[in-house]
């Protein structure tokens, strides 16, 4: 039998353990697999597009454990009544291959992608940041806010999102948990003052969600949102002005932001900041910026991370995945017991 | 939520369906998505190779549904008490990305590979074949006979495995059906005078199963085993002596028997024969070969056959992988309900 772990034993894990515990568990995953980045067969995901969205497998291994995740993009479901983005995957162990964890997904993708911006800004940005600054209030945002809390301690946020329902959703959510927040009515008043900058829509094209007269010296931007072949957000002569942070560079060249510049144009693996090969931000003066398209070392993480967390608690269920006929070369007998020796 | 198909009810649906039944209602799946062969996107299957086995993601999609297959492939697990070959996968709709169906594919892959072979000998093979030989009587080798029988009338039986034992559960397991079976002391022996030869064994390494001196004119060879690169079964002097039928050439050029060949050794697409773009076999002395590595599209259709023939039966259970949150934007409010507004 193979654990699973369904939506709500994933949300009520998460809710009991608390988001920004989660985030900051996470983290300290994420730091060790960056530490092992070499040790990690890595390939760019498997995507499939269609008209009007993306299906993507997501595989990755080290000596030891396997994972995947299978994940969409449409950005013209929430129009009607679907998620842009939904997911799950699971672990194997490589020795014989059997799956070891499934898991739901869809909220943990936001958990990590909020872990990975956390530790990434930990390590990126001014230490003395204070406003966060969110364009897109969708299913990141409130994630994104807490983990930045939690590694940053960033309580000040400024947020615009075209749909003023979604902004208001984030408002209710988010104002609760302590958090001073300001609606803004554009891009250019949210930025003003912010430290941070997430930026985090889904639009399956190139828009320029933020300019280059929007980004002051010395802010760490969060670019989330551009993830696909043909989907950016940030207008290109910020790359130009910015010290650009990738996850695994031959899938960024594919989807990242830097999808709109020359093919050597200069980016850091993040993993080098980690291992201390790259000294990261330099001065405070430089604009830091993390080209993030969801890679899936941090599926690996995260699944581990809830795997880990759950063991021994009631978060799971047991599936019936993989069939475990008594001789391993009759599998025939599982269909057709009656055929069986008695013994 | 999502319907799954585990273990018992895979069992059980094809223990009250039949397995010749089955691979008969699927061979019609199969014949009808190798007539739409160009309406699929193909890719190879993305391989994760560990120094004893590789596990693998089979991801194919129409226009209208996608569908993936987790598989590893670890010859040396029977040994340790474990399977060779287990596997999963899982139908999408391409429209919104959401999965629509999850099953077991240890089972099914087994259903499913049986029902290829019988499709593809259904085409290739002698009209007035009567004679099935099979190398290796491992976890694949029922289901092969019996699907050779359903497509083909086949019953008698020539069988020959090193595993003198895997032979023993062979006879056990396929005498009661209705077959006439010889068990074989040698390869040599099992193939005489065989119309049909089955050669299913699992080694990851070139090994010569079958040799040239064994295979007379007219026969059929049904290669199942040697599906990964550095894993081979036959002789290179048959193929040079047959017309080689393969699923997918790009994949098979990888993990086939030819890749023992020249890159532009001449191989035959099997959907071509569906679609009647090549005739198939042309004499009764022609040796025609199906180099099988297993390809995507036809997880696909035993995925939609098995989905088809359970829906409105007892025979699945339904699991929530995908979150559906009230407002699409709005993932948070699943993990933190109590802040949702009083409506």
């Amino acid at each position: 039998m193979t654990t699973f772990v369904n939506v709500t034993n994933m949300a009520r894990w998460a809710f009991d353990t608390g988001i920004e515990n989660i985030t900051s568990g996470m983290l300290r995953y994420l730091a060790d697999d960056f530490r092992q980045w070499d040790a990690f067969e890595k390939v760019p995901r498997v995507a499939s597009h269609s008209p009007i969205g993306v299906i993507e497998l997501m595989p990755i291994s080290d000596s030891r454990e396997y994972s995947f995740k299978y994940v969409n993009g449409h950005p013209s479901n929430p129009a009607r009544g679907f998620q842009t983005v939904t997911a799950f995957g699971m672990l194997a162990d490589v020795d014989n291959g059997y799956p070891t964890f499934v898991a739901e997904m869809t909220i943990l993708t936001a958990l990590r992608t909020a872990a990975v911006s956390a530790l990434v800004a930990q390590r990126l940005a001014r230490r003395d940041s204070r406003v966060h600054a969110l364009i897109g209030t969708g299913s990141q945002a409130e994630f994104q806010t807490l983990a930045m809390r939690g590694a940053l301690g960033m309580e000040s946020l400024r947020v615009y999102d075209v749909d003023p329902r979604a902004m208001e959703k984030f408002r209710r959510n988010i104002e609760p948990l302590g958090f001073d927040i300001e609606i803004c009515s554009s891009v250019d008043e949210a930025v003003l003052g912010a430290d941070v900058i997430t930026v985090c829509t889904a639009d399956k094209q190139h828009a320029t969600v933020l300019h280059d007269a929007q980004v002051v010296p010395g802010v760490h931007l969060n670019g989330i949102g551009g993830d696909c072949p043909g989907k950016t957000e940030l207008e290109a002569r910020i790359l130009d002005r910015s010290t650009v942070f990738v996850e695994f560079e031959p899938q960024s060249r594919i989807e990242g932001e830097i999808q709109q510049m020359a093919p050597d144009f200069p980016v850091v693996e993040f993993a080098d900041v980690v291992r201390g090969i790259h000294p990261g931000r330099t001065s405070d003066d430089e604009i830091t910026l993390f080209d993030s398209v969801g890679f899936a070392m941090s599926d690996f993480s995260a699944l581990r991370y809830v795997r880990d967390s759950v063991a021994g608690t009631h978060y799971f269920d047991r599936i019936e995945l993989i069939a475990e006929p008594d001789d391993p070369k009759d599998l025939f007998s599982l269909i057709v017991p009656s055929l069986k020796p008695v013994s």
